[in-house]
């Protein structure tokens, strides 16, 4: 492909068949978070720059891309719009927006683009998809629960079998951090180390906590009790003289026992070595992780402060995010199979009878079928029923002068090869007849 | 609304209601598109700049949002990439990236954003949606007439009742100026004139054009023969010596005849002073226009250079493009009504019982129904009713102390207030059977 007709660096073409395969995934999604009386919401693809900036930290701030101003103002080269980098911060301005006018609770999806001006590379895009759910305005836990088992949904309905929940809570791991004596400052940094438990063996990790200044026998014991095959007992034991830690618990408890029903045994386990990157979370922490995947593909929390921090108003929120390009990857069969364009592709055998062979095709599409002609200038039988199968089409409608003077069209199964005289008045019924025979099949 | 929370000038939220009907009206384009064989294409929202300017005129690069470069870059204050402008540029360059990877002939739709400096105002959006089609390759009339075909049933489907496509040549348009002794120097800014014979009374266009230059005799009989109740007769009268004309003439009666069948007597008419605006068409062209409804709501033409000129390859081209924004203006019903954000709103009267509601909740999705939990504080019955009611909801599900004893859950039906009580474990398929018995209602 030649280089200056790609993409701009990171960003991608979706023809068809990868495109559709896209659709029908956001078509899931979109169908599973509704089922849970989440509603959509779409906002702009810019925001304005002051509503962007300082939201994400400085190596946040780097990677959005801003618009240049125009018309006069655009030789000055600066922005005062930005593409937005999440949908977070759109979400707190339109809560901060609307107020009333949303529910309250306000439970909404969105999908849509967003952009980040990081070093393209492998899965790693400019422009890519996100898809959050999220809940303002409710402390209940069943909030948190409808949003987990709305996650754990939409990886079953999407085709993945293997994936696994992890459940933790911010305050387990608070707990843990007294209960081991980790100085209050030390404790964003020591958190951030222990995330790294599950690529990182234990040594390596207690290295990187004595880095950061955390005493070695405070370090070892926490890695110890972390890395240990029975960690989840042990937290429990350590965190029971603990407030924090024995709230955190209760949260982790009263969730598993809610999603009980919907989330089938062991596939959801309390895990208080995951700490999720992002420092906003105040409550319950989820992600999901599927076999050979690095990293997660799902995952959220609660963060009752977030909103307002984000300049939206003061509204306690949980929600979670797909890492959807990835899950895309992981979706079996996604990209196999010969895509059908077709049901039906028509030929036309001479101009005369192009008429005649057009409305055809819209008997055709009368049956419900994906109906086309063929466009080209051959005359020629063998090169029609070739585009035909090139097409994909189930059935080819041939009309020549033969058809023409006996009132019929030929319908040949393409697969079949058997060809059979259909009166023209009876085309659609027998089609529609056709159709309903066949077996489902995507296009 | 406060200022600084309002999307940026030209933009908008969407919030459920709106984007709901926006989404069912693309899901029907998507539906009508697909049926005649168009295959969608997504290309990213920005392209490279050089890839943009210089493609729509001087005016059309001033409204282009550019992207600022970024890194050690920025303070260059360059851009290197912009927001799409419209779907055809993107659409060469994809026909130029992929060329053999691409059915031929291809046959795309694609419905996008595109982003437009312009001044806002009533209907007037900076970020706004457009839906093409349109078929490269192909020279056949009958591609054109697909996608005249297609975009009538979109009307159609979209629920529009009155509305009317006139159908032209640039051919014939070519012919008139020759039979009328135009200029060739003239001709494009005599066609521009011409074109607001639908908006000004033909003494205001014979003096526009004598401003353009042309004779005063000319302008008053091109304007007489357009102007007439029977331009139509009159034109074909004037063009039977001219060459160019005729052959206008054959491509207008051989497309009239192609979609007889599939567009209803009277609906399509030829309109000789119809020119479109753009000056790339060099065949057929196309309009829909609605009753008070000032300019087109749809529109097309054959453009046999465009492709090449605008860096793609060298391909004839046939399309059309929907003025979606204005036609979700016209649909029917489109803002009307309640939203149901619920079929099943489900109560939550303890703690103790929050674990049983949320799994009824579960169940009622498993009959294929949107359920959600009452997220609030309080243990009101009255109250929850009230939540209920407020989410639009066609049920509530009751679980309290004595429902919980009883091992059945109280159905309350939202409309008739009439409540049953069902044994838990029959919930699923009693929901069911209510959710099949009522009358079908889009959310």
């Amino acid at each position: 492909m030649p280089t200056q007709f790609d993409p701009p660096s990171g960003t991608r073409d979706f023809l068809a068949a990868e495109l559709e395969t896209r659709e029908r995934a956001f078509a899931i999604i979109h169908a599973v978070y509704s089922g849970y009386g989440f509603e959509p919401l779409q906002t702009p693809a810019f925001e304005r720059l002051d509503v962007l900036l300082g939201k994400y930290g400085d190596e946040g701030d780097k990677l959005v891309f801003k618009i240049l101003r125009r018309g006069e103002h655009e030789a000055s080269g600066e922005a005062d719009l930005a593409l937005r980098y999440d949908l977070t911060v759109p979400l707190a301005r339109v809560a901060a927006a609307y107020g009333s006018q949303l529910p309250s609770p306000y439970k909404r999806y969105a999908i849509g683009s967003v952009w980040r001006a990081d070093r393209p590379g492998k899965g790693r895009y400019r422009e890519f998809v996100q898809c959050d759910l999220d809940t303002l305005g409710s402390t209940s836990l069943m909030a948190d629960a409808e949003v987990l088992c709305a996650q754990h949904d939409v990886l079953g309905e999407l085709g993945l079998r293997q994936f696994t929940l992890q459940l933790n809570s911010r305050l387990v791991l608070s707990g843990l951090l007294e209960v081991f004596g980790v100085p209050a400052d030390l404790g964003p940094g020591v958190l951030a180390t222990l995330d790294k438990l599950d690529k990182l063996a234990p040594a390596d990790v207690r290295a990187e906590l004595a880095g950061r200044g955390l005493a070695a026998d405070r370090a070892g014991e926490l890695v110890e009790v972390l890395a240990a095959p029975d960690s989840a007992d042990r937290v429990r034991d350590a965190l029971k003289p603990n407030k924090e830690g024995a709230a955190g618990l209760e949260q982790v408890d009263q969730l598993l026992s809610l999603v009980a029903g919907q989330v089938p045994d062991g596939r959801i386990v309390f895990t208080p070595r995951m700490v999720r990157g992002l420092s906003y979370y105040t409550g319950p922490i989820w992600e999901a992780t599927a076999p050979d995947v690095p990293g997660s593909i799902a995952g959220g929390g609660r963060y009752d402060r977030l909103i307002a921090d984000l300049g939206g108003p003061d509204l306690p929120g949980t929600g979670g995010s797909l890492g959807i390009e990835r899950i895309l990857q992981l979706m079996p069969g996604g990209q196999a199979g010969r895509r059908r364009r077709l049901d039906v592709a028509v030929t036309v055998m001479s101009d005369e009878l192009a008429g005649r062979s057009f409305a055809l095709a819209g008997a055709a599409r009368a049956a419900g079928l994906r109906a086309g002609m063929y466009l080209g200038s051959s005359g020629k039988l063998g090169r029609q029923l070739k585009w035909a199968s090139d097409q994909g089409a189930r059935w080819c409608l041939i009309y020549g002068a033969a058809e023409d003077a006996a009132g019929t069209v030929t319908v040949r199964d393409m697969d079949s090869k058997a060809q059979s005289a259909v009166p023209v008045a009876g085309l659609t019924s027998h089609l529609a007849g056709l159709a309903a025979a066949r077996p489902a099949k995507r296009p």
